[in-house]
């Protein structure tokens, strides 16, 4: 492609850098900013600057967060002897918006996969082996996704914190709520009757 | 959706005010530049930054442009004489990309579309009817798409600009090269019946 513009050129060049950007995605993107107000490109620009510049993981969960101690591992009103391990922050926030969990969270920043060459040195493993050994850690939930790589993580993340004096649990694996039984995958249905709950013990 | 952070959710909002990209995509397309080096989204915020403050748009043809007049219309063996009119800078860089047209361009800056709320005051016309007055051109080639507005826009310009002494053009229409018969719509085929090209005059 022939730019007519060399600065034209090097911003197609660095938006299509992205993932699931291709070179005529970031000229479309790049001409439309041209097309509105400079101020709004202006305020993107700042917004990435600052992004890289100023944010920062938490100390203790590793999760995105302006401070260095995230908001919720700082909140005295969540529970902080029960941690949820979730892969990224996109868990948390999805976990976050439900308004329903209490407890804390560790971010691991993604899952062992011997296939695109993450193992665990490359996770927040250490320093959730170093919060069970030291906090008051009572259970950890695993919420993480329930694949081949999901799996491997949570059994080898057990293995490291078995000897601790700490309760394990993993999310609930079954029907969606508002799932019709009919179209339900087999294994799904296989986990939703092994792990029935009494009918006693619903939560509404 | 609660953002753990304020800087995050800010670069996420300014992502998400491109077109084509909502907040999911935004979020995804963040969190993979905070998980790329630094340099990388610093040197793509510094490029849109550049882009806004220091593109500039050729003061002729209106193209966009490193320079006051861009690189084709200072180019002495470029036709001046010949001029293409075009919607926006892609249709400038993909008849470029060919290689073959030797004359210049204006760029309207878009389509007349009543629905759309754009009238010949927004696009570049007064320039083109200036150029028609004041430069010595020959022939002007209407390259714009076959829609309505297309035709509307060029319908518009030609009675702006019938009084001067030049040439008018459209680009061919008709079956693309390797296009097989049967499958055109029957519109196109028409359009290349009507318009079809003795054989000796063939360009190959």
């Amino acid at each position: 492609m022939n730019y007519p513009s060399k600065i034209l050129e090097r911003a197609v060049e660095e938006m299509a850098n992205l993932p699931g950007i291709g070179k005529r995605t970031a000229l479309r993107l790049v001409l439309h900013m041209l097309n509105r107000p400079k101020s709004q490109t202006a305020a993107l620009s700042e917004a990435l600057s600052k992004l890289v510049e100023d944010v920062k993981f938490c100390k203790k969960c590793h999760t995105i967060s302006d401070l260095d101690i995230c908001e919720i591992c700082s909140n005295p009103l969540r529970d902080q002897t029960l941690v949820c391990v979730v892969e990224d922050v996109r868990d948390v926030m999805a976990i976050e918006n439900t308004g329903q969990f209490k407890g804390t969270y560790h971010v691991l920043g993604g899952k062992i996969s011997p296939m695109e060459g993450v193992g665990p040195t490359q996770l927040n493993v250490s320093s959730l082996v170093q919060r069970a050994k030291n906090d008051e850690i009572k259970e950890i939930i695993f919420a993480l996704s329930s694949t081949m790589e999901g799996d491997t993580t949570v059994f080898y993340l057990f293995r490291q914190l078995k000897e601790y004096n700490i309760e394990f649990s993993t999310i609930a694996r079954g029907l969606g709520v508002g799932d019709e039984l009919e179209y339900a995958d087999e294994a799904t249905l296989v986990r939703s009757i092994q792990y029935r709950v009494p009918y006693s013990d619903q939560k509404f």
